[in-house]
């Protein structure tokens, strides 16, 4: 892309581009308000040269918007915990709430070609990193995101110029970092990185923009157009649905709850020795991942008093409390709400080494979203191969992702929904939602029925666990969690 | 503290200790229920000395609780971002929420002995900084929190065999680390330094405890008992009000609102001349900040319709964009609202060298919150010399804090809300709390007297901004802000 740009000039005086932008200017304050009522979350990337003007671009775009509705973000190298989260986790982390502009000076282009600058990224590695991209910029789009992706293009002379003189002087010279001085150095191997890299990702729905970068004034022109351009669309193509898409995730065969047996016993003894034993184990294997520093995600679903709170408690008393955490995952919060509706778990995702533990998950989407209205039914459909997606992501990460259903048929349920009624202690745990979402069971068996049917991969797989029999629930949780970290341990 | 401590041990047979414990436990998932009702958080700090048995003694403690109403955190040094936020920042970000436990593993007194024997902090900043952790502790119990902390004392000798036979294993070894080992050689310094540290931060409202560690199992028992004891306090105490405290900050002589003239005109012409100047000295002065590292915090309150937005973009648009962030506070979502008030605002201050600007701030506490019944009387009676030890941690920090108070009329008022009301482009911007708010100006009004006198202090002035002239009003907050900050430039 960049090796075959001709730059594009406007042939206007100077008088006029001046005019120009002020329109600009003034339509982009105006979409401000437009942006808000559509809830129109904008994430405008700045990639570019050094010295090519990101930081002058973005002050003159933000110039007349309200700063309260939007946020300029320098990302700067990540930081020591930051490298233990997924590449784009810190990208996630920035992403706009609806309504809001987010600009971000450099970003994820930027990282990846130092990454292969430095050696840090092999092919292999690179081409999954491409891919992760592609799928993230697509998963913002198809909701509801309009991203726009700029790339300030100086010729190398220019940037050798700007460079120097930044250099000559004690107050500018500071801003000058080794990787400017490198990128005119070796101008055109970066070239070359950087242009496999905006091709891989300079798809359909979201393009690249490269912007000829020479004269300041022109380049914002050139900007401030695109960008009004590319919000006008976006808001005129709200009502457009996103294609549903079924990628090719190789999906393990999986039974039907109605067909899950439920008639497993296990006696309270057998359960006390077994227990021991395992959390033993899990206490070891706790240590191990702790130092090879691999996540683990265990992700917890199941009915209403399945006792999923009691099975969680029996894995994490044979854990390191220092390297878990428990998220008990309700209603989202107005800022989680403003965002992708992932958002609020990447926000959650362990440092590696780390286990995280939610309680309900992104799963939510499709069952009680899908179920009470709280999303489109495009959003859920839609749902299936986003969450394969991220799961996807989080397994190429080297993570351990585990999701329990924990099943108990309709009686046991009312039986312990009974006992807790009446046992004073434990009224708090049951509420009139749970009888109300008793009532609507069937619903949710079929939901769950064709969520677990088509969310079951290879590197995420579900693991339905008999829970009639909270012991041998237990055990077969925990179990589970041993296989699966052994597996990963032992390179399965 | 540790100097004159004599070991307590328990006369009783390790069955006995057993038992003990067993009962203890039990006691301590009941009050999980109990702090759960009574919304009470529960912060526990461990400290001790390296290989004391922090990390077992902490995983004793949670083995029955419900992983999903408590966190364990253990604090790592502070990262590059970290370090340019104010020291307690970090532990402000980890106090639990209501109704849960946060154990901390290693914190602000680990940090600070650190600081002293690495000579990171002399003695004019270590005393600061003791005066600062006891505010902390102080405003965090105030404010409902129970905090309980316990260093593990273990002599000499114990420490040393148990480091070697760490580093004998290569399982081990890697559990130890530099300022482990730097405790054996300077022991007896680090105890006179761990001892002024105690001494200093051992309050009546938060004592310090200390803990035989020497036995694992005395060790859990002690702490189970002192544990379950200072929640039962805790629960009886709920209803028992914390002092009103009237800190001596030296206070500014201020003005009533009824006071202040409103007259001043300011043409179009004039302003925009005006402002050009202005906002091109406060681009350099920006400059000069993010160089020298000095983290500017800028409060805007004001009447509704007073011109805080408008004033507020003239600031930023002065500004470089990667250097500022404008926050407009709302009502606080759950999970603030569930912490320390002032929670939500450390959470959003600054990194050195940045602006922060807040659109409506802290002082709801004693504006809305005070008049619409959202605290207690006590409450806000306490925020005023509450808020003025958050300015003055700010202020120690080396932060400019600049609070404006945007004053127009009654009759202003009036002809803004109604101008909005007739203009479709403005009416988002009124709603009928805004009409609500206007029936009860007098009450605010006295309120903000109140509030002014009582904050106005010299390290954190209010600045009365005369706004029924817009333009005057811009001029007059960029003026202030560039005072302000060169004041601080020229060491004023």
């Amino acid at each position: 892309m960049l090796k075959n740009y001709e730059i594009r000039k406007y042939q206007m005086e100077p008088e006029e581009i001046k005019e120009s932008v002020r329109e600009k200017r003034e339509e982009l304050v105006r979409q401000q308000q437009v942006i808000k009522e559509h809830k129109l979350p904008v994430f405008v990337l700045i990639e570019g040269w050094g010295a090519a003007g990101k930081g002058t671009l973005i002050g003159n775009l933000i110039k007349e918007l309200d700063p309260r509705f939007f946020q300029v973000v320098k990302m700067q190298k990540a930081n020591e915990d930051e490298k233990r989260k997924p590449f784009l986790w810190r990208y996630m982390e920035k992403i706009p709430e609806a309504g809001k502009f987010v600009f971000l000076d450099s970003g994820w282009l930027d990282e990846t070609v130092d990454d292969v600058m430095h050696d840090k990224i092999d092919d292999v590695a690179l081409e999954k990193r491409l891919r992760q991209i592609r799928t993230f910029e697509r998963q913002l789009k198809d909701n509801g995101y309009l991203v726009v992706k700029l790339f300030l293009q100086i010729p190398p002379k220019e940037q050798k110029h700007r460079l120097d003189k930044l250099l000559e002087n004690k107050d500018t010279s500071w801003r000058v970092d080794e990787d400017d001085i490198l990128q005119v150095k070796k101008r055109e191997k970066f070239e070359k990185v950087y242009d496999r890299i905006l091709e891989a990702t300079n798809t359909g729905y979201v393009p690249w923009n490269i912007v000829d970068a020479v004269d300041e004034k022109q380049a914002l022109l050139q900007v401030l157009h695109l960008l009004t351009n590319q919000i006008n669309q976006a808001v005129e193509n709200f009502k457009i649905l996103p294609e549903i898409l079924h990628k090719d995730y190789p999906l393990l065969k999986m039974p039907k709850l109605a067909e899950v047996p439920l008639d497993q016993e296990m006696s309270k003894e057998e359960y006390e020795i077994e227990l021991k034993k395992l959390q033993k184990k899990l206490k070891k294997l706790h240590n191990k991942i702790y130092r090879k520093r691999i996540p683990v995600i265990i992700a917890y679903e199941g009915w209403d008093a399945a006792g999923k709170g009691g099975n969680i408690k029996r894995l994490t008393s044979a854990l390191d409390p220092r390297g878990f955490e428990v998220y008990p995952i309700a209603a989202p919060e107005p800022h989680e709400k403003a965002r992708h509706y992932l958002w609020r778990f990447y926000h959650r995702l362990p440092k590696d080494g780390h286990i995280a533990i939610f309680d309900r998950t992104w799963y939510g989407r499709v069952m009680v979203e899908r179920l009470e209205g709280f999303c489109t039914e495009n959003d859920w459909k839609r749902a299936y191969n986003e969450i394969n997606e991220f799961e996807k992501d989080l397994s190429d990460w080297g993570a351990v992702v585990i999701k329990f259903w924990i099943q108990i048929d309709k009686d046991t349920q009312l039986a312990r929904f009974t006992e807790r009624q009446n046992t004073p202690e434990k009224q708090w745990k049951i509420t009139d939602e749970d009888w109300r979402n008793r009532e609507k069971w069937d619903d949710y068996e079929a939901a769950i029925d064709e969520m677990i049917a088509k969310t079951s991969t290879e590197n995420a797989p579900w693991f339905i666990i008999q829970s009639n029999n909270k012991y041998y629930a237990r055990i077969q949780a925990i179990r589970t969690v041993i296989d699966e970290i052994e597996k990963k341990l032992n390179g399965r």
